[in-house]
């Protein structure tokens, strides 16, 4: 999996300390507007390209991909609402360049409408999507999974992801549990007993929050095997999906504040495990639930 | 949603005392598989129809649609392995009566293959759906969400679904928490604290376990939001992702022997939830994970 490594060939051009992250003025896109940017080209067909800032260790972050088909969607003229939920299913490897998406809306009900999505680079299927998205109304409301108490953002370490993981420089992870493991540890590093991570999370530079860096977030939570083996092994996502529970207005709210994410598995058998996320904001708003089936060798 | 009321009209024909669920021998076919019943037309195009026992209140019960789509891909001359993901989008309603599948692979890897799937009637697409299939192979595993210590099936009561949901009929369901709500109560019910239900359940009558029988139960759990209201409002799930842990040889040593549910919700909000279950087998194997989208009124 080591056999593509973008980051030494591209500089890290995302911490501009220069940039406005809410007025925008004057600034640079941000990267990841970069990173997620498209273009409609008519039909059902849109434009795109992966950015060597949110490369993985194999092609480009699952998060900024599936970003990437969210943003495909909003910004198709026959678009209806917000996001409700998405799925992503990753089939093939993407290779760095131009990519083309196809977002076709299938049926538009009253208030939801349901999208098929392809990624495909010189006509090979690399991703499949499906979305709804739909109009969301005031109800009656809950909130069952309460974010949990734990200390503030500023008591927590931040933790960088390997220099091989060129697209974990772009957030600012400070982990309460649960950390990434040294990949390249001096002696045995101790498994963890279970999978569960805690931290709190951002853009960096900081950006305020959308639907797109909402999805993006929703993978940035590294293999739950590594952590109970203490120890990195060829892994990758197969299907990740993203239930949207907030408001654009929730989102809004949020502004440049960390979320706090909570990531884990159920499941460890037969090469794969499942790997489930919620992430609340900081005040306390479960904004998004994710899924995501995992392959893994060793 | 009480206006298509099958159950009056078409007497369930489910269960037959003198079948032997085991061997088949002299016993009609077991309703479960005539409701996901499919006829491979050549290409991807694959037939199916709705089955009166397996209704819901409006159109078929979502498991056993979400099961017909699986069967529709076991069937299909291209398939590889066994699945490992399933995510259905119940883009509108489905009439009863005859629909069409078209299920193709859309990339086919060594050890896995993707799907693309559409149920129609009629030209209309109703469902869309995305399917993972693979091989499994021996890792390293772990259990880490363990089957809860309960109750055996045999200290649970009975509950039946209410007169309107036929499918409920076709399952033997024994709730240690979280009962179904009474749908006409003489007085007022208490909303429950929390979403959660936990109950054994299995086929009826029996019929030994498979990845299809495993997708309809993994939503046999009525809508979270029922729970939490106590009484019935207007709710339909709009996706459902099943993630199956188990290989062919776990399901077939479940044999016909109950598995237990458990489901819950995280957040209520702006005319939506999310419902998650999970079913172990008797043995405490973990077989499957779930995950919906809802879509509630009140």
């Amino acid at each position: 999996m080591l056999s593509y490594l973008y980051s030494s060939h591209h500089p890290n051009t995302t911490t501009n300390p220069q940039e406005d992250p809410v007025t925008g003025i004057d600034a640079p896109p941000h990267p990841f507007d970069t990173a997620i940017a498209t273009e409609y080209l008519g039909g059902h067909r849109i434009a795109g390209r992966t950015c060597p800032d949110y490369a993985n260790m194999v092609g480009p972050f699952g998060g900024v991909t599936a970003a990437a088909l969210l943003r495909a969607i909003e910004g198709h003229p026959d678009r209806l609402g917000d996001p409700l939920a998405l799925t992503v299913n990753y089939a093939g490897p993407i290779a760095d360049g131009p990519f083309e998406i196809t977002a076709r809306p299938v049926r538009t009900n009253r208030t939801n409408q349901h999208w098929q999505l392809e990624l495909s680079q010189d006509g090979a299927i690399t991703t499949t999507a499906t979305a709804v998205f739909g109009i969301r109304r005031d109800t009656w409301s809950d909130l069952e999974l309460a974010m949990p108490s734990v200390p503030g953002p500023d008591q927590a370490e931040p933790q960088e992801f390997p220099e091989f993981i060129a697209w974990g420089r772009n957030y600012d992870l400070r982990f309460l549990t649960g950390a990434v493991p040294d990949p390249a540890p001096t002696e045995a590093q101790p498994a963890s007993p279970d999978s569960v991570s805690t931290l709190w999370l951002r853009d960096r530079p900081a950006r305020p929050l959308d639907f797109a860096a909402l999805t993006a977030m929703s993978d940035a939570f590294y293999p739950r095997v590594f952590l109970r083996r203490g120890q990195y092994v060829p892994a990758g996502t197969i299907s990740l999906t993203v239930y949207y529970h907030a408001t654009s207005a929730e989102l809004a709210a949020q502004g440049t504040e960390y979320l706090l994410g909570s990531a884990r598995a159920h499941r460890f058998a037969h090469g794969h495990f499942d790997q489930n996320a919620h992430l609340w904001g900081h005040d306390g708003t479960l904004l998004a639930t994710s899924h995501q089936l995992v392959y893994f060798k060793g």
